[in-house]
């Protein structure tokens, strides 16, 4: 079941509907980033209608407390939440006294617009006989910078007083606080007729984490002029009053904001505020929206699918894909190795958390292809930074090594449902994945060989402490885990985690002998022990069907379709079932064996991914963000165009078209990589394998062609596809060699080959 | 490692010596109950020191909310606890204007006695020159009757002003509040010069649970002058004082406690309070001591269990057994239907709620044995009332029946561990189980034909909907379930519960032959469809080691002995390992096959009980209070009498010695029967199969021999054991038939047999 509130565009999001009934729906899909900061599409003015206000600061978290009732040895004491922070955007207007309320005036001419070109959010509407223009924007150019113009003219032939109190509001809660506590208190604030700051901090914490600081200040410009200031407890607010006829007035608000994470004092923050907040009052709300747009449009210039056709399947793809860029882009953009990518960016409070493995998993391949090597660089970094957090967090379990959290701020785990902080383990593996993604994608060695090697052998002690010897089959075993299907918990012999198991031991002894590290301290006995692991390691499979079995047990089940139920009593499942039903049902929530196939697509043979692809997919509800794309990827390889393309539209508009119904909760940012996924690994089948880049694309029929850039070793490559051509253009780089259709190409220039003749 | 604080009586737990530091394990020790309602052994005066206050009325529970963070589909929205309520005990004492507070006070000649002949706490201490004793009771004659008299006298020859302070405090709260909200407000109270009362009532709640009434009554007696009575907002204040010399002053406090679970409104329970009270009134303390005690004479009578010999371990059995008897009767003796067992009685908060699958499992059989067949009725009856709320568990996992909960006090289950709460679902086994014990213990087949088979077939139903049939082999599997050892969850193929579902399926198919109940609905299909249930039903099971296996997988381990653990660094597991490796590894927290074999004791012979004790025992590390009873029955049975000693000693000392440090938390009051277990079913080998009465008594030798009754369809019969002689004596009742040592007796009077012959 989908529902769509915005209109199709190439390049934007719009509506001339202000639809009440789906506000936190719209306030998701407007929000707006720029790596540092970020807010839902809430109203500036006053709304006092249903609405979710969220405006979050990146690395501003708050450890909520979540101990209730039973407990159990070794559960993390907190939970992390990437807290709702100061509200800056907020004004009070009043036309001729009367508050601008739009849940409750009668409102005309009314338009909303996402312009992902530029990164601006715009609104329109007419109240009281006067019509507003809105244009919001945070700079990409400062950081630290959000603006705010309205440009107000009278519609109805007369003079209308109109007043502008602004706002810097500390008195923000968290709707999901566990114990509705307030998780900020006011530090420090000013006011004067031109300006107000207020600087707030966390609350005190009884787990030792930092308590964040935030100062903001506003400035002002326009036409409006000041007459009043005010302080109180938890905000500050400026008042400014004209008279506004036909004539156009406009009235300009920039906020600047700084936090202790860049500053190492409460007058360090409020100095820095100050400085920056004199060199953007210097320049025009235009020259600032230039600097920041050219920024977007320099992204766009490597970023950019364009995908073409003339169906609405062709411009929906087309919006999908670029709406999934712009709100990846706008949660991160690899500028600061503290942060990482929380799975809902700065668009929501559900899954608290900054950090899960979705990122080494879903997101590398992308910002490998998309941004400079840097960038993914600095996603390594980060958890080599929490490699202390990850060592506490198997110690915690009583193993030796390291294991990454499955939630985290700082390295330290703090989810707490033991089937999947101490189970979901698998996550371990993916993190290993993407030092060799990275390593393999570059061809730069220089971080495998330091701190990659590092996280490698800490992470393969703490497989090698984490397996268990079956004295009864003669062979090591993974028990007790939960594997990337989340609808099976406390599974034994999750085929998908032996194997990156393994495959991690492997790949550290290879690396190891590549580049010693005798720091590290892995001795001749502790490689022997890896090595009999990876020789003796059991992989639960089935001679008779010939797949791979999902874990121990999975067989026994009463195995059937997803097409054998009821699409209204049962799905999704999550919502109509309970969580014992799930479990002992044949169902799965994301590709599981699947998963292991695609990261280890060059081990596998067609026939044997064919096989177990129609074993599991349609065992497969998808009710993972993170499931489709994979799904896609495979479907495209196998040649089954449908499900790719229904796999890509669903990756692709999860969000636009509300396929969860969740997105009023914020959107599902991680799994945004995945539509790109779909087209260039899947469509396009590009492939990196073994240091060889190829190609061998297809078109699936609603598009009649697609465009893509990929960034690979130092070369800039445009890959164009339509139904007769698929074309490469060098546009920067030294020549390169790779493959397409399984041909070899030395691309120095252009190259076109005709499908028509290719495809034989 | 254990720890005693109180000194070995055969009658009584005593102590001379003030322990501050284990305050609350003593607190626990002496708590005093009456089955309408408990306290722990708090100090009734001023207690600056650490103590945890506890005061219980039977049936009077609250439903704190337990939702945090992340949930699942079909979570219990709540956790019921018996909550603490109003301190009725409390007084505040002054000597010469000085607070007596043993906590800060120079305490001398200090005793603490509980006399589990008569039901009375008596504590001595002398503070500021002056000694005070202190009798408290709370009454078996008048349920709702508290009484506390306190002689006074000085003892360093001077006379000493002495002030009473009484209170009835409502300002209580539960310490394991979820929220740290508070239960209780006040609705009414009344003071005067001569008595007080208090009207409490639980806080209003979202989940529709009934809003309790609580209301007390203190009057007074003695030689103490009434000067003052103040009223404040959570409590009321009498004030007495006199003039303490030399010769002894007494001062008597008399509490009558009515709730709204005998009263329907507020009024009718204040009216009966009041006439309770002027009955009590007109008792003098000793008459009413008298009375009471009487009735713990009585129960003795039937109830006590003797144990002879001369050393410490003959003495520690004594105290042990009769400890657990006090305990287990001052929390329940049948009288009210709309009450069970909680596992703290009385004692503490922990684990909440009122009703546990202890009840059927360990309970049913010691009050089959012990009282009237109607407590164990009632306890079946009390399950037969919250059928509706069974069949609301069971809809709410989408399955078919009733599902009796894991914790509750009406019928819903409010414990929120999915593993738990969906999961251990064998715990509708034992239910069943109990009408079965009721049943072929009693001869009574009136409560099976009526409402045992209403529960029996809802039980059944909910146990055809929840096995599968497993196609790859061909028969019918339970997935996805916690075994009575809860270190393993969501495990396939327990075979204790997958013995128990099959046994219930036969069991109600054999009832319905018998007492055709067409009104319950079961169609043919339906008995044919429980019948190849039964006939189809997968048990794991190793033809190598000849066991059952306790779940699919339990073989693939990595098997090993608990005496392969450190003591020190891993024991007791749930204090030392997380959670994923106590679920991984072979350690058994209470008996699982095991269980099932004692359940079924007739159905296997000798030499599969000693294989599967002898594989599974080893392995086992009791950390459930409910384990050590079972081995210690399976040990006595197959000669294994060292292990059966060291079973029973845990097993009846676990509180007195502390075993599993958890004591000050409150008793494990549905463990308390286990020691009663070992010693009939044990060492005496009583057994009822089939309608027949069996006997094979063993004297351990730390033992010289013991004597216990048995109320045995309508006779009483004295069982008595020494190194050479068994005696059976019937008491009361017509001739009975039974056997002992395989041999048939017909017992009119006295029998003995000579145990050097017998045994041979």
């Amino acid at each position: 079941m989908t529902f769509r509130t915005m209109e199709v565009h190439p390049w934007s999001l719009a509506t001339n509907t202000l639809d009440k009934e789906h506000k936190r729906l719209v306030e998701s899909l407007t929000s707006l980033g720029n790596g540092y900061m970020g807010m839902r599409g809430n109203f500036e003015e006053t709304y006092s209608g249903d609405t979710h206000l969220g405006t979050y600061l990146a690395g501003v978290w708050f450890p909520d407390k979540t101990r209730v009732g039973w407990w159990k040895n070794g559960y993390p004491r907190y939970f992390g939440k990437a807290i709702n922070n100061l509200n800056f955007a907020r004004v009070e207007i009043l036309v001729d006294g009367q508050v601008v309320d739009l849940a409750q005036n009668e409102v005309s001419d009314f338009n909303l617009t996402l312009d992902m070109k530029h990164g601006v959010l715009a609104r329109r509407f007419t109240v009281h006989g006067v019509k507003f223009e809105v244009t919001r924007f945070l700079s990409l150019d400062v950081k630290e910078l959000a603006a705010f113009k309205w440009e107000v003219v009278a519609v109805d032939g007369k003079e209308h007083r109109v007043e502008f109190k602004s706002y810097l509001d500390g008195d923000v809660h968290n709707e999901d606080s566990n114990y509705e506590e307030k998780f900020w208190q006011t530090l420090d604030s000013y006011a004067d007729n031109n300006l107000a700051t207020l600087s707030i901090q966390t609350v005190p914490n009884p787990f030792g984490v930092e308590q964040f600081i935030v100062h903001a200040e506003q400035t002002f410009a326009g036409d409006f002029a000041p007459v009043k200031h005010q302080r109180a407890a938890d905000y500050v607010v400026n008042e400014f009053v004209t008279s506004v006829g036909a004539q156009a007035k406009v009235f300009e608000k920039r906020v600047v904001v700084t936090t202790s994470r860049d500053y190492l004092s409460l007058e360090a923050l409020q100095a820095g505020a100050d400085k920056l907040s004199q060199l953007v009052q210097k320049e025009s709300f235009e020259n600032l929206l230039v600097a920041h747009s050219k920024k977007w449009e320099g992204r766009w210039q490597i970023a950019d699918v364009q995908i073409n056709g003339q169906g609405d399947k062709a411009l929906e793809s087309q919006q999908g894909i670029r709406f999934n860029l712009f709100q990846l882009f706008s949660t991160y953009y690899g500028e600061d190795s503290r942060l990482n990518i929380g799975p809902k960016g700065f668009t929501g409070e559900k899954y608290g958390g900054a950090t899960y493995w979705d990122t080494e998993a879903y997101m590398v391949p992308l910002y490998l292809a998309l941004a400079e090597p840097e960038v993914t660089k600095n996603l390594l970094k980060y958890r080599h930074q929490q490699l202390p957090g990850a060592k506490h967090n198997a110690r915690e379990q009583g193993l030796a090594g390291a294991l990454y959290p499955m939630v985290t701020f700082n390295g330290i785990e703090c989810h707490n449902e033991w089937e999947i902080t101490f189970e979901e383990i698998h996550r371990n593996g993916a993190i290993a994945y993407a030092i060799y993604n990275y390593t393999n994608y570059t061809g730069d060695t220089s971080y495998l060989a330091s701190k990659g090697l590092e996280v490698l052998v800490e992470i393969s002690r703490f497989w090698a402490s984490r397996v268990h010897f079956s004295a009864r089959h003669g062979q090591y075993m993974i028990h007790g885990v939960t594997g990337p299907n989340e609808y099976e918990n406390n599974i034994n012999n999750n085929w998908y985690t032996n194997r990156i198991a393994t495959w991690v031991l492997k790949y550290t002894a290879q690396a190891l002998a590549q580049f010693p590290r005798p720091d590290l301290g892995v001795s001749e006995e502790e490689l022997a022990k890896w090595h009999e692991i990876v020789e003796n390691m059991y992989f639960p499979y089935d001679a008779e069907l010939d797949v791979f079995v999902q874990h121990d047990g999975f067989l026994d089940k009463d195995l059937r379709p997803v097409s054998s139920l009821d699409p209204v009593q049962d799905l999704p499942l999550n919502q109509k079932w309970s969580w014992d039903k799930i479990l002992r049902s044949p169902f799965i929530k994301q590709a599981d064996v699947l998963q292991g196939i695609y990261f280890f697509g060059d081990q596998f043979d067609l026939e044997t991914k064919r096989k177990n692809y129609d074993f599991y997919e349609p065992m497969t509800v998808h009710e993972s963000s993170l499931s489709s794309c994979i799904h896609s990827v495979l479907a495209a390889e196998l040649g089954k165009e449908e499900k790719a393309v229904e796999m890509y539209l669903r990756t692709s508009r999860l969000d636009l078209d509300n396929y969860n119904n969740d997105t009023e909760d914020g959107l599902h940012i991680t799994s945004m990589s995945g539509s790109w996924l779909a087209i260039v690994q899947g469509f396009a089948q590009m492939k990196t394998w073994n240091n060889k880049l190829s190609f061998a694309p297809l078109v699936p029929s609603i598009w009649d062609g697609y465009a893509f850039h990929i960034n690979y070793r130092g070369r800039l490559v445009k890959v164009s596809v339509d139904k007769e051509f698929v074309t490469l253009a060098l546009l920067a780089g030294e020549p390169l060699t790779l493959e397409l259709y399984g041909k070899e190409v030395n691309l120095k220039d252009t190259y076109q080959v005709n499908l028509g003749v290719a495809n034989v």
